[in-house]
């Protein structure tokens, strides 16, 4: 890093003393900053390009500036830009190497802007492109899980409350309630897009300017919808960040519960998946054990980024407008956040796709506990026109009885019914067992299989 | 509050000691869940008229059990309604009154539905109708600062970079800047209230049923754009609520910046605002001390609703599917994010609405600290050509010049400019003195006045 | 409720309108604040004494006062006292009482204070109160799990990590875990009670007063250990209500895990545990079914308490010197904590009292999964002298050689074991099999069962 | 980093696949954990110091560990050691090369211990650390605040409530009013870490160890008061880092009051401070701008650090015993938290030394708004036996005498105030104007200047 001089040169040579070592520290971010290198070197070469446009400044000026910017740009994509963090900032230090390289024509570059306006462009660009990558990273999540659903849409597995047997219900359809979730998380990230896509760049310092220049220009050149309507608001507000972190808390919620299913699936008790090697670890004398470390990590990931909400939220309150140095602290948060999300969201679509649901198991545990009780109670109702209270009734007595006998329900002989409640026939056993259960839950967005299939179709022509 | 044999009764008189006192203290939820009883009503009565359609059960039960529930929800609103804390929920307490209204055909109404999407509807309802709410109130706060933008147009202020005078503003751009916010959070909210519009009726326990429900009607019922399409993320996410929070925490957030503008320009030093004595509390012995209540209590308001949100994330992370009964946490911390953000936007509103912004403290403070010198650099870059970073010099050169002789910079004579650089001409007062420079920011979405009434217009249409 | 006239009256007259709905709703805390009404009170009753002692007031004036506070006490107490919101807060409410019950007295007992110190001691007390209700709540949770290790001191169960089993443990070994965080977690009440223990009162509005009042005669009355050393501080700083919130989060973290082990615990899966019948809830038809609700509570808490904690510190953040009406905000977080915390630690130790642990379940469990590996290991390093990594390859040759017999450790034959390493003596045989490996882990804090009972013996001391 | 075959050696060789780069940029913890390598080192030497002394391992093995993990520590602190990401930890990669230099007594360090003890004790020696640096820190921000007010203990300014003048203070009374704020925080991290310092070491895996350890003594040689006394709690809780959290939390909302009170101080329109260049940055062209960069920075750690605490709380939430691989969490949330603080807590040392209070403005300020209004009041009561709530009505017809007369309360004469109550004497004027007020307030705790120096000379003793 180089000297402070050049700092007190860029205060315009104003400070008796320069800052001192604590101040550098808290002060700079180039440390972290530097991963908006690319878009702030896109923001310029917008800038000056609408400039010459504008006759702002000349074509030549502009394209000396876009080759030494691009030049700069490469420079940092090879490694061999220094930062400096006297420089402070991604801005100042791409800046500070365009005047070395083009001289003169750089500083013009800053004409009808300012580094408010363009520290806003830079990070909603930034931004921009995490939304898309959470997109994506959704996408491939979701086609993973479809591609469970549509293997196992007949596979029967208990559905759980309070983590207690409730009901059957099909492997297809526990993944696809995941599908759902995910698809909100996903249309969640469009609209986040959509609503935060309007330019910063031409707010200038925060009151506009006089030079007339063409936000429209910039705008659609960095692929905004359209300039922001107010300069104040463009240079004060994170909106957009604060929006991107609560879109991936709730997205890292979700996937909070599937990995803890995992984990609990994973367990000797439960046994309901075997995980992939790929994505658990194992223990050098005890074979048999594999420690489920993705799925605890991305359970883990969405601390970790609901604490960066909290963090930006608590930063943002308060603060009048329009720019505070405060707000420098929103980066590092979204930063982390974005990539702890990205990294959950890969592997949590690696894991499943590479899990192995135990279909014997899962057969097994759903049939525990007279799961078809409630199939029993609804046949009474639908049937034999009982109230639904008195349903349950009848069916306490078989199940009690059965459990007595220590057999399910569908292994109590008709005669055994019927001493409980004479209008019982045979057709009842067609509800019992659990695979006619669930067969039966054909309502829409039911567990059988065959609305399953239906969804899965649905899900894979989204996808295609 | 009844005594608790009936509870007993509920569990199916498997219990063989009722739940004590703690028991029943942490585990019911009628002490605020009452707050859903119109939603679990028109819940009630949606379903039954499906049932009856679809010949589940008779026209004759369907319009008892109609008539049933018109006349509890009319109890509860006339408050001769008693409530039950053995009977846990709000569901449980009404389903009890309708039985005794009703008799029999109470019994029938949970055919084809569970308690777990019967809350999930009334809780989305619910929510929904706070979104509006939400919308609603966003509205109102937008009329009374555009009301103020359009009054205040003209008028000069400073502009603020870490609560430092930076450039010149006026009052209207800064009251718009507080629009652009207030839209997107309003957008925040209508997007979600898209998003979380389908309906979970008919999910049941959380498989979905064999009775042939027919979900479409009920959703068309209740205002539901559609079913949702899986029945075990029907009654296992909440993140229709915490989306609801996390707006609400970004719509309360930029609120407490406008409060804390407030609360600072009505103190004796900057005098920028006066309160109305609606918004504000005094002293009985310092006649000039007008505390702003309000707005320090708007401020405050961000920190419980962020409160609420993380609380609720918390309570999400890691949940096994389906229902947890972890999820009764998930209403009272809505509940009361809902309320402080309705009564911060009514407040809000108000407080905008009544106050007066003083126009000479205003236009003074704008004139400090040689606000104008950046409009005079960007002078010279534009009509001499000089590069942004000599202006710098030139400008700051300037101001060195008028803080000696104790003037500001408009009082500066062409020969004292002169004398610095020759090329100045007397043009250059055009642009110096706050109007000059807040009528120069003429950019699109520039503080000039021009602009801003071009702002306000559009806001009176949209808002027409 | 009684009417805005008094408010104004309140004010001083100097309002040309009573604050309107919005106002009033937002500014009042008596619908909360009543909950302080004992303490309020007690600092009254306090500061009145003091000034009679002082010769401030009159002995006669002070024993007015005292009677009429006693009086109002008792209105609160027997629910004939009528809140008005127009009087705001409990601390006018009762003033005004007092001054219709006494006359002018009640004038004199704002002598020498003011709202900011009474509000402060009123709050401190109240917590204070709360960290020993905690304190007393986590000691009953204590002295239940340490009876459920005395009782399993022997029990042999599996110890997680992963939640796949690693190696057996005793059952009152994990139960004492939960001793030592919860005995960390009265220390941290104990050391905060210890800090806040300073009072506030006789530091006025916020400069101290020229009244020769004696604040170490108040202090003492009201059990504090002095009063505090700077006046402003003393009005200004809640952090005495968010070390109470950050306690009550930790101590709820803790509780969160225990409850999270119950719920799996009482799995079909599992089955390590049955709950009573007080502490869950079960299905009508479904009899095995017995839903862990008051674990699912518990382990929801934390959510609530956290968000509380948030919550304040967002409202505290940034506040200048010394009372903003922010700070009304500090109270509802406070209480929705306390009682949150009280509940579940109520509830906790009620259900850990109550549970039966599954001997024969949890002892099968800890077998699996060849979980005495370690000991074997360890046994070749201890006995052999090998490197602690080359045991490690024995170990697994050994358990794989188990594993292809289908076998457990101790289940092989000498000559087994000797074929993949000759100098195996049949000495081995004393580590393997899960009684002899928890037997062996003697080392302090280790889980052998004498070290079990030693714990359990120091921990009845301290509880007697 | 080096290649991925050992990591396979690593697990045993027992799986088919390494884990692919999402696996182990999820897993590893190398590029966080290197942090804790000082620790690591310590702990192992420790460590094998007392295998040797219990005869577990030769006294030669364990001189030639020591030499060796000396050597590794050394090639760390010059920077020559290379990490691997492979080798996933810090554990790992000490473990492997002191392999490499040491040969076979490498294998038998790890003996009666495991990873488990050995991260908590290396993570408690880590947080331990920064507690006693947080301590030096906050005396060092104590030392300045105590510098200034000794300064300023006759320095006249406003007392705020709602950011209203309410009554003069003294500059010195302010700043030692953090004084006391932040010796509570220095008392939380004391306590901290009294309650921290136990050993996890020997805890093994989670169950403890059957070798013949002594946890005394490795206690000892690591400087802890005893080992902790149960071994699942040593390698589950991590409740120390969440109290360090938690105290950091609540010291940084300390420190962001103060910053708030510097940038509001800053501003134009108070002028009450000067801050020094090296803790603020200009404008090139407007040189009268020192934008207040630090405070505002240090300003918003608190919500960095706050984000933590919800970060790791949320982690910590519902994690069955004991390791769970969400633990990994734990370090980056800490790390952050602590570099965050110290380095705010420094600034503000810096930034409070360094900085110049505007004795005129202040002064002036203090006098505004008839501040002592409630000085009169209290003479009136104090002198003339008035009821508090007469002499308010008193004093506010005087002020509003003066208020009409555009003059100060000290203005007026006393014809003037015995218009208003005859029974004024001339000593009233002994308690209006500024320096009588606060000489007036004397009650201890007062902003008097005499309580002032008293508080100051308690400190220096303190910190002496």
């Amino acid at each position: 890093m180089s000297d402070k001089n050049s700092s007190n040169a860029m205060w315009g040579g104003r400070f008796a003393s320069g800052p001192d070592a604590i101040m550098e520290a808290i002060n700079e971010s180039i440390s972290f900053d530097q991963r908006m290198a690319a878009q702030d070197i896109a923001g310029s070469i917008a800038h000056s390009a609408m400039l010459a446009k504008q006759g702002i400044i000349t074509d030549n000026d502009a394209a000396a500036i876009k080759e030494g910017l691009l030049t700069v740009l490469s420079e940092i994509e090879n490694g061999s830009f220094e930062y400096s963090k006297a420089l402070e900032d991604i801005h100042m230090n791409v800046e500070a190497r365009l005047k070395v390289i083009v001289g003169e024509p750089a500083g013009r570059l800053h004409t009808g802007r300012s580094r408010n306006d363009q520290v806003a462009t830079d990070f909603k660009l930034w931004v921009r492109d995490q939304m898309d990558a959470a997109i994506l990273g959704i996408d491939a999540l979701i086609r993973a899980l479809v591609d469970q659903a549509d293997a196992g849409a007949d596979m029967v597995m208990p559905g759980f409350t309070h983590l207690q047997v409730a009901q059957p219900v099909t492997w297809g359809h526990h993944m696809m309630a995941y599908v759902e979730m995910l698809a909100r998380d996903k249309s969640r990230f469009q609209d986040a897009r959509t609503r935060m896509n309007e330019s910063p760049l031409g707010a200038a310092a925060l009151a506009g300017t006089g030079f007339p220049i063409d936000r429209d220009a910039t705008a659609a050149a960095l692929g905004f919808d359209r300039p922001a309507a107010n300069s104040l608001d463009a240079v004060a507000d994170r909106d957009f960040a604060l929006e991107f972190l609560s879109c991936s808390s709730i997205c890292a919620t979700h996937m909070s519960r599937l990995a803890e299913e995992l984990v609990i699936w994973s367990s000797a008790q439960f046994r309901f998946v075997t995980l992939s090697d790929r994505f658990s670890t194992g223990s050098s004398i005890m074979p048999q054990k594999k420690n489920p470390d993705a799925a605890e990590l991305i359970r883990a990931k969405v601390g970790r980024i609901t604490g960066s909400m909290v963090g930006l939220l608590t930063v943002m309150k308060g603060l009048p407008l329009t720019y505070s140095k405060d707000m420098q602290e929103d980066k590092e948060q979204v930063f982390d956040a974005a990539d702890s999300l990205m990294l959950a969201l890969a592997a949590m679509a690696g894991m499943v796709a590479d899990m192995t649901p135990n279909t014997a198991e899962l057969e097994a545990a759903a049939a525990t506990g007279f799961s078809t009780a409630t199939d029993l109670a609804d046949w009474l109702v639908r049937e034999l026109g009982m109230p639904f209270r008195d349903a349950h009734h009848v069916t306490g007595a078989l199940v009690a009885m059965a459990e007595q006998k220590g057999c399910d329900l569908p292994d109590l002989s008709l005669a055994d019914m019927q001493s409980v409640n004479g209008a019982i026939t045979d057709t009842v056993f067609g509800v019992l067992g659990v695979h006619n259960s669930v067969a039966s839950r054909v309502s829409y967005g039911g567990t059988a299989p065959a609305q399953v299939r239906t969804q899965v179709a649905r899900w894979k022509e989204i996808l295609a």
